[in-house]
């Protein structure tokens, strides 16, 4: 009844924003009731959002993150420095360190981590496309910049192997204490990392 | 950089999947990313079905719940019982105390329950709409299903008040020990009214 009986429109809403991830069948419910209170400009405006994003956006054929050119702006870009990619999970870590303005080199998306438990294998993500780009006597140093996390760690470990015999650099991005964080609540694993990786001063 | 560099389409769906109920932004990153990984035809679909819902389902004029034809098929119904309306807080509780097949009178959708903190009074919900449905000699009960918590009871208070002079018998929902449920894992609010309200066996 209610959702069933009243439109087949409506269910195959449900259907369709239950296949989104982090959208579960109530999730699905609450943004089709929001939809159905909105104004129908605000409806228009998503499903039109929707089309435009498949039409306009891709993925770059060369790093995998967004671009609507050919190449994403980045690989575009002249101006970067060559000689470096750094490795990151998603789009979303290019732009988060985009804003930091401390690196000036190319990037390389994976489109995700090693997690054996969601069946996803070096396979499933662009390293063959990573490797072959190392191939290039330009690059001289790979930054892996995977979360600190133990999928992240798994995958920089796994890349620093294969990559090891192509006589590249490999580095990774330091952890430690949070600058501002307090020591007192730091936890112990980041703690533990912060005293091994100590420095001169 | 990266969505803001690289098109405005992809940070235009970001803003309107944002909009949505609990969608955050990190949500609205994952979807957009899932939309930009998917074949076209699913993310034509979603936004096909975005569409045809605000065109083909609306809010029925008489009970607020879901609607395709001029009133939700169960306002149209001539089979149900016209001598109850079963008051509830969205059309979901209507597809769920159908699924119970127990009920067979009318229902109310409020949209929603009375919160001061969010700026919710009566104003705010269909209770206007309720009382006129009332004012017909043909309604002799009302059953009071909004949630059991808080703000789904203040709510069922003041209805109860409000309809009271009219001369309507106003019920409300029972509380108590879920069926299947372990006296010792039940909290003691709920045991508390399953005392009050036991009765001769």
């Amino acid at each position: 009844m209610g959702p069933t009986h009243d439109g087949r429109a409506l269910q195959r809403l449900l259907d369709e924003l239950g296949r989104l991830p982090g959208i579960g069948p109530k999730s699905a419910q609450r943004i089709a009731y929001h939809l159905l209170s909105a104004d129908d400009e605000e409806a228009r405006r998503l499903a039109a959002a929707i089309v435009d994003v498949k039409e306009q956006v891709h993925f770059c054929p060369v790093c995998f993150s967004y671009a609507t050119g050919e190449t994403c702006d980045i690989c575009a870009d002249h101006g970067r420095d060559r000689s470096a990619i750094c490795v990151v999970q998603e789009p979303r870590d290019v732009t988060a360190i985009e804003r930091t303005a401390t690196y000036h080199g190319l990037y390389h998306v994976l489109g995700g981590v090693i997690s054996p438990m969601d069946k996803i294998g070096p396979d499933q993500l662009h390293v063959r496309e990573l490797l072959s780009r190392l191939t290039s006597d330009e690059v001289q140093e790979v930054i892996l910049a995977t979360n600190p996390n133990v999928e992240g760690e798994t995958t920089a470990t796994y890349l620093a192997r294969t990559i090891a015999p192509l006589g590249v650099r490999v580095t990774r991005l330091a952890s430690g204490l949070p600058v501002g964080g307090d020591l007192e609540y730091a936890d112990e694993v980041t703690l533990g990392r912060a005293i091994e990786a100590r420095r001169e001063v």
